[in-house]
């Protein structure tokens, strides 16, 4: 007798395709037989810059102990984390990347029973792990590609247990200033827990933005969720937290794995916080290139969300799938955002000033090849 | 109004004790003020030879990646295992340590309606998922303190969807032969799902030994999980697997983060895979130290139980908190395993020749004091 072994995991998982990554470089120069140092990756958000000289020689300095278990509660990253933003350890949960707080926070309070609430257009991993668990994702329509605040917090029923909001969004880049967030947060009932996914705050820079960690005192439902992955530079070793009430982080920190995050993960974290300059380098270069693509794409006549993030997505049309193919033929790897139900945008990372201008030559190339091919297309 | 926020979390969290990882160097360095590098740590059944030279330089290889993602496939690593071990890349499942794959598994296949069947004195892991899940834990009486097989089968009903069986077990150091794992497994329906963990497999040496893997054509039902933290001496980074049909891979890889397992562990561990030479020695050097323990032992007239594993767990009497306490005082790490339901016993992991002389001292020193303390005890 054969066993359907679909059939005996958990509903949710049974129904689940896993989360789609950014094509990795090898990938592409293993499908193409493209020479590696060749291609240019703009599709997972990374930060452009190389990692910060001293994230790189506090790794270095941890590397005789490989042998040895990470120190299971962060001890020196709470510390430093706690010290730059006002906080407390206790308020911190830590996260392999802050996928893995996200998941922790949701199989904490949502079980198959519960309504979990995020925006059209969001991250992927909000769906991803409510289903994994079984429990109900509502997905709220978009308004201009951003989060729908107010109709979010209208989607809130007895049944919701969590709500996420990426601010700012991705993949769209959009983002709501502290007034509105504050605004939704007070049509929020306390019972319900709002999870602030702020990956991207690195990126924010002048009035208006908010700051979660300045709300945390007047809604203890209130999670914020950060990445060392970004702005900081650190993708690779996967390190992201939550800061949350003690009591919310007693919860999740139970649930997290005991050695969820890494030594060298830790040792470069804890170091790169005091490395202020590369955080004002990442936001840099970030402006700059930024700058760079609206331009390129007003010269180019492409609409574009305008983006809060380190990346941004743009209206290539309805052959967006054959303009990525084009691209990738060239070595250059972006993200279609078709799965995000964005079949016509492509999202670009923002990379160095080279970098982007390679993908805009590319681009228009691709955008003149397939003119060629149908003149009276699109 | 306030809100009770652990009384919104999921039943099963709500009662979760977290796990209780060995004291970390710096921690008792911190809290008895004793100098780091005076402090031995025998307490998480880590390798003591410091990390392969090939992973080593593996990762150093890598650092200039350190804003990139990790390859969300760990195509290299997976190619590196089949090589090695005979299997297809579809039948692995990467996890950030075993600990993340055993959690994922009982994820993907537990609900609140099922039973996890595991012993008694078993790996501390698998109640801690299972109660994370809000699943029930069956705790199957141990025999001579390992598992009781027959009785595990025995305890199998129709809410059982996993079984987990540590060979060797931790914290015990117990092992079934081929041909009890065998006999049990023909014990088992094939709609339950036997997890076989065999994170210190890498010690087992002689005939009579089972490797799991080999009876994954004949058991459909059967995940054996591994890990790199013991034999190859990568704790620090967190790589561990679980070999299984494709078809149980593809349900645990849905719903693993998908960047779970980092770069620098990638490519430490495919590098170290290729370290022959390291793992000879790991097993050279655990092999003596086990001989010096036990010799000791057996010269201070403790009880312990013969171990297959890099650790032994001693029967130090009804005092043991007090000798751990005495033990730590002079810079000496082990683990009370209390926590298991072996309140008599100390969990000592093999360290280097010195190191094991230096517990061994301390122990008798503290035996020592303790019996001054109290001539008429124990």
């Amino acid at each position: 007798m054969s066993i359907d072994y679909q059939s005996l995991a958990v509903k949710g998982v049974q129904a689940l395709s896993p989360y789609q990554p950014g094509k990795p470089i090898d990938e592409l120069s293993r499908e193409l037989g493209l020479n590696p140092g060749s291609i240019i990756k703009l599709a997972s958000n990374e930060n452009p810059l190389g990692p910060s000289s001293k994230a790189l020689a506090a790794v270095r300095d941890v590397l005789d102990e490989l042998c040895r278990y990470p120190d299971g509660n962060g001890f020196d990253l709470k510390q430093a984390l706690a010290a730059r933003y006002g906080v407390k350890p206790s308020q911190i949960t830590l996260g392999n990347g802050s996928n893995d707080v996200l998941e922790v926070i949701a199989r904490c309070f949502a079980d198959p029973t519960s309504e979990v609430v995020f925006s059209q257009y969001a991250f992927a991993v909000y769906p991803l792990v409510t289903q994994a668990i079984g429990a109900t994702g509502v997905s709220v329509p978009a308004k201009d590609y951003g989060h729908d605040l107010e109709a979010m917090a209208g989607a809130v029923t007895e049944r919701t247990k969590l709500v996420f909001v990426a601010n700012p969004n991705n993949p769209t880049g959009t983002v709501h200033g502290a007034e509105a967030i504050e605004a939704f947060l007070d049509l929020i009932p306390a019972r319900v827990l709002v999870v602030l996914d702020e990956a991207y705050c690195e990126y924010l820079q002048g009035d208006g933005y908010v700051d979660g960690l300045s709300l945390l005192e007047r809604y203890p439902n209130l999670i914020v969720t950060r990445t060392f992955s970004k702005a900081w530079g650190l993708a690779s070793l996967r390190a992201g937290y939550s800061i949350s009430s003690p009591e919310i982080a007693n919860i999740l920190n139970r649930v997290r794995q005991p050695f969820n995050v890494d030594t060298l993960a830790l040792a470069a974290a804890t170091a790169v916080l005091s490395d202020e300059q590369y955080l004002q380098r990442s936001r840099a270069v970030n402006a700059q290139g930024m700058k760079q693509l609206e331009t390129a794409f007003n010269e180019l006549g492409l609409d574009y969300i305008p983006s809060a993030g380190n990346f941004i997505a743009v209206d290539v049309g309805e052959q967006a799938a054959e303009i990525n193919q084009l691209l990738l033929e060239q070595g250059v790897i972006v993200r279609p955002i078709a799965g995000y139900g964005m079949p016509r945008h492509l999202r670009v990372s923002i990379g160095l000033p080279e970098e982007n201008d390679r993908f805009i030559e590319s681009l228009a190339r691709a955008l003149d090849t397939l003119a060629a091919a149908d003149p009276g297309g699109v």
